[in-house]
C-alpha cells in the first residue's frame, strides 16, 4: 500500500527537531487538543487550530490508522488575566453581564464554535468533554499532586510549586522561558501574596462571594485552575502519555507548560510525545485574539459584514486560506490574499468535476510522461507526511489539476499513461481534496445554478421576442410564474425574484 | 396585548387535574425534559418527546416568557433492566461491544441526536448538561439523602429507603403506584438481595469490576444510579422547586416517582409545580422503544428506508404528523396518516407564500365577516393556552388558511374586514406556524425549483425541435451543459443529470 511508504514527521515542540512519528500503539493514533473558551463567537485564530489538527487527524485516518481526536470545552476556570490568574471567570463575567446562568453562556457559544466548525467541515471530535464536567477528575489529581508534594496550600485554594519543581525538573522545556528571569519580570499584583511565588500556578480556587461557578472539594468551595481541566481531560481519555497534543503557539506558556508540569507533578512521566503549535493569525502585525480585540469572528467572514472585509469569504474560502500556509507559519490577514484563496478553492474543486468524465484508454506508454505524472501524485503523500506541510501538497494538486485539465483539453496525451499511474492520480487528487484536507463543492454551487438556469430562460424569451415568437416568450414567462419564478422587465433588462 | 389575555392551563400529572399555570416568577418559565440515553440511534418517541415540550418552551416566548429550558443528555447510569436496576449501563454496553471509549459511544450518539433534533426544527435546550459531568453534584444529594436518614449503605452501595419514605409520605403520587402492591409482584432476582426492599432504588451502585465509567465517591468507586441525574441538573440549573418537568408517559414510574422521592429526600420540597408527560408512539398498537426493539429511527424516516415505511417523510412531515395530535393523545404510526401530514403541511406551508402578495384595502366594514376573522384568529391563542392543544390550533390554522386563499381568489372580498382584524390573522398565522409551532419551508423546495426550471427547458428544446428550430434546441443542450447540466436522450424522453 502506497501509504506505508511514507513516515510522518513531525515537528516536536517540546524538543524543536522534526522527528519520525512513532505512535505509543500503532495504528493508533491519541490526540488532544485545547478547544475553545466559550464565552464569545470563534474567530479566524480558533478556525486555524481546529482546521490544522483536523486536517492532522484526517491525515492519520487516510493512512489507515484510528485517531481518538479529543477536543475540549472551556467552561470554567479561565480567568481574564491568564498569567497572573486574576479577574473574573470569562465564563461568568459574561454571564453577569447578560443576566444569565454561566452553562446559559456556554451554552450559545458551543453551539456558535460547533456551527462554525461544522460549515468550515471541521470533523466532530470522538471526544468534546467539558472542563465543568470533569471537575472529580481534577479534583483527583490535584490530591495526587499534593501528596507527591509538589503543591502548597493557602487559605483553601491550592498552588503548583514551581520553584521546589525547577529544581529537580526541568520547567520551561517546551516554552524556553526560565523560571528566575519569570519571576524577576514580574511585578506584585493585588491578590498574589498568598503564592509563595509570583508564577506559581493556581490547581484549585477558593471561590469569593460573588464567583457563581464553584464546587466542593477537600479544601475549600471553589473552582479549578484553568491548566488543570485538559491534565485531567486527556489522561482520563488518551492515558498518562499520548501522542499529541495540539495547540496554538500562544498557550505554548503558561498554558502547555503547566500541563507538563502538572503531569509529572501527579503522575511522574511526560504527558505527551509530540507536541504540536500552530502558528497565529496575525492583523497588521499583531495576534488575532479575543483578548486584544481585533478579532474578525467567522461568522463576519461569512457575511461580509466587517469594516476589514471588502467582501464575504466563504467557509471553504477561509479553510483554503489558512491551509495555504504550513501550520507552523504566520498568517497575515489581507482581503488580496483571501480573494486569491478564492479562485485558488474554485479552481481545484471544479477539477473534481471533470474526474469522473476523463476517460483514459492506455496505448503507447511514454515512460517520462508517466513517473512525471507518478512523482508528481506521490509528492502529496511526502509532503503532507513532512509535518503536515498542506502549503505544498496543495501546490501538486493544483500542478495536478493542471495535467487532468490539459488531459481532458487533448493539450496532453492521456494515453501515453499507464492506467495505473493514471488510477493512482486521480484517487490521490481526489483523497488529498475531500478527505485529508476537508475542501468540498459549497452549497453556493446550487443557487448559482438555479440562477444560471433562470438567466437561460430569461434569454430564449429575449430570443423568442426577437424573433415576434410571443407564444413561446409568454410561456417561458408563465411558467416560471408557476413555479414561484416572478420576472420583472424594466429598463436594466429583465430582473426575476423567487 | 392580546397574549395577555390567555391563560395558559396545564394538565398536571400530578394532580391530574388541568390547572391554572402559575410561574414562580413572573414572566420567566423554568423547564425541565428528560433527554436521551445517548447510546442508539434517535427515534420518533424521542422525537415526539423533544417536538411537545419545544412547542411549550416557544409557546411561553411567544406570549413574551423568558424560559430556561434544559434538556439532559443521559450518558451513564441507565442500566438495561430500568426497573429491577440489573445488567449493564446501556452506554457502556455499545461500547464494549464495538471496543471504543464510552464518551466515544456518548459523542456518536449525542451528535446524532441533536442532528435529527435539529432537522426537526427543535430550538436548542438552553442548557444540555450530561449525567457524568454531574457526579460532584450527585454525590452531594445523596449525602443529603443519607444525612436525612432516607437511604442505606450496603456494601459501598447507595440505595433509597422506599419502606421508610413511604410511611410519612405518599409515594406514588404521580404514578398511582401502590408500594404494597409493587412489591408483592415482584420476584427476587440475583443480585437484589442487598435491598432491603426489591422496590428500593439505587442512588450510587458500587462498580463491578467490569464496569467502566467509575467515579470516587465516599462509598466507593462506583457510578450514580440513574434516577439521581435528574435531580441533581434540575436543582443546579433551575432551582430545588421549579415549574414545568417534562417527559415521556412512560417515564411516570419509576423515573419520574424517584426524582420526587429525592428531592423530598434531600431538600424536603416537592421538585416541581406541573408535571407534563407526553403520550406515546404506538406501532401495532405497541409502544414504539429502543428497547422494546420496534422503533423507526428519525433517520429512516426522512430517507424512508425502513421496511414499513412506504416512502420519506421529511422532517416537517414527521414534526407536523406529531403535532396533529394532542401530546396526551397517543400516536399510532400509519403510511396513510403521515401522507396526509405531508399534504397538510404543505397546504398550509404554502399559505405562508402568499401572505405578503395580500393586499388589503379596507373600505366597507362588514361586522359579521370582520368578527367572525377575529374570533377564528383568537381560538388560536385559546387553543395553545388550553393545554397546548396543537391539534385544534392546526384546525384553525387551515380555517384561517382557506380564508386567506378565498381572499387571494377574490372568493371573499377582504374590503370588509377591518385593517387591524387583518393585521392580527396574518400576523397570528405566521407566528403561530413558524414560531410557536416550528413548521417552516424545507430545502426541498430549492431543489424542486431547479428540477422545474430544467423541466421547462427540456420542454421548450422539445417545442423547438418540433419546429425545426435546431438553433434553439442545440443551443438550450449546449447552456445546459456549460452550467452543468447533462441532457441524455432516451426511449423514455429526455433524462438530465448535474
Amino acid at each position: 500500500m502506497i501509504t506505508e511508504k511514507y513516515q510522518v514527521t513531525i515537528h516536536n515542540s517540546l524538543t524543536n527537531q522534526k522527528e519520525v512519528f512513532k505512535p505509543i500503539q500503532k495504528g493508533y493514533v491519541g490526540v488532544y487538543l485545547c478547544g475553545p473558551t466559550v464565552y464569545g463567537d470563534p474567530h479566524l485564530g480558533h478556525a486555524r487550530s481546529a482546521i490544522t489538527f483536523d486536517v492532522v487527524t484526517r491525515y492519520f485516518r487516510f493512512l489507515g490508522n484510528k485517531v481518538r481526536y479529543v477536543r475540549n470545552i472551556t467552561d470554567v476556570g479561565h480567568l481574564e488575566d491568564e498569567v497572573a490568574e486574576q479577574g473574573e471567570d470569562k465564563v461568568s463575567k459574561k454571564a453577569r453581564l447578560e443576566q444569565l446562568e454561566p452553562m446559559e453562556i456556554v451554552q450559545t457559544y458551543t453551539l456558535r464554535y460547533r456551527e462554525a466548525m461544522n460549515q468550515l467541515n471541521n470533523l466532530p471530535p470522538s471526544i468534546e468533554p467539558t472542563a465543568s464536567g470533569h471537575i472529580l477528575e481534577q479534583i483527583k489529581i490535584i490530591q495526587r499532586i499534593l501528596d507527591n508534594g509538589w503543591a502548597y496550600e493557602v487559605d483553601g485554594s491550592i498552588y503548583f510549586d514551581l520553584q521546589k519543581y525547577s529544581k529537580s525538573e526541568n520547567y520551561g522545556e517546551l516554552s524556553g522561558k526560565i523560571l528566575e528571569e519569570l519571576q524577576t519580570n514580574t511585578r506584585d499584583t493585588e491578590g498574589q501574596d498568598e503564592k509563595q511565588h509570583s508564577h506559581d500556578f493556581a490547581l484549585w480556587k477558593k471561590a469569593k462571594p460573588e464567583h457563581i461557578m464553584r464546587w466542593e472539594s477537600p479544601w475549600s468551595v471553589g473552582f479549578p485552575g484553568w491548566h488543570l481541566e485538559c491534565t485531567a481531560m486527556s489522561t482520563k481519555y488518551l492515558g498518562k502519555t499520548f501522542d499529541i497534543h495540539g495547540g496554538g503557539m500562544d498557550l505554548q506558556f503558561p498554558h502547555h507548560e503547566a500541563e507538563i508540569a502538572q503531569s509529572i507533578g501527579a503522575h511522574g512521566c511526560q504527558p505527551v510525545n509530540y507536541w504540536m503549535h500552530n502558528n497565529m493569525i496575525t492583523i497588521d502585525g499583531a495576534k488575532m485574539s479575543k483578548s486584544a480585540g481585533n478579532f474578525i469572528t467567522t461568522e463576519e467572514f461569512f457575511a461580509g459584514n466587517h469594516p476589514r472585509l471588502e467582501q464575504a469569504y466563504s467557509p471553504m474560502t477561509v479553510r483554503f486560506f489558512i491551509l495555504q500556509a504550513h501550520y507552523r507559519s504566520p498568517i497575515d490577514f489581507s482581503n488580496s490574499a483571501l480573494q486569491a484563496a478564492e479562485k485558488g478553492f474554485k479552481k481545484l474543486i471544479n477539477t473534481l468535476d471533470i474526474l469522473p468524465h476523463l476517460s483514459h484508454q492506455p496505448k503507447k506508454l511514454d515512460e517520462k510522461q508517466d513517473t512525471e505524472l507518478r512523482q508528481l501524485t506521490e509528492s502529496c503523500y511526502e509532503f503532507m507526511s513532512d509535518d503536515f506541510n498542506t502549503a505544498k501538497t496543495l501546490a501538486s494538486l493544483f500542478e495536478l489539476s493542471s495535467k487532468f485539465n490539459a488531459f481532458k483539453n487533448k493539450q496532453l496525451d492521456s494515453s501515453k499513461i499507464s492506467a495505473e499511474t493514471f488510477e493512482f492520480a486521480k484517487k490521490t487528487f481526489e483523497g488529498m481534496l475531500a478527505d485529508v484536507l476537508g475542501l468540498q463543492k459549497e452549497a453556493e454551487a446550487e443557487n448559482q445554478l438555479t440562477d444560471d438556469l433562470i438567466s437561460l430562460l430569461i434569454e430564449l424569451r429575449h430570443e423568442a421576442r426577437a424573433k415576434k415568437d410571443y407564444g413561446t416568450s409568454d410561456k417561458i414567462r408563465d411558467d416560471l410564474n408557476t413555479i414561484g419564478v416572478q420576472l420583472k422587465d424594466g429598463k436594466q433588462g429583465t430582473e426575476y425574484s423567487y
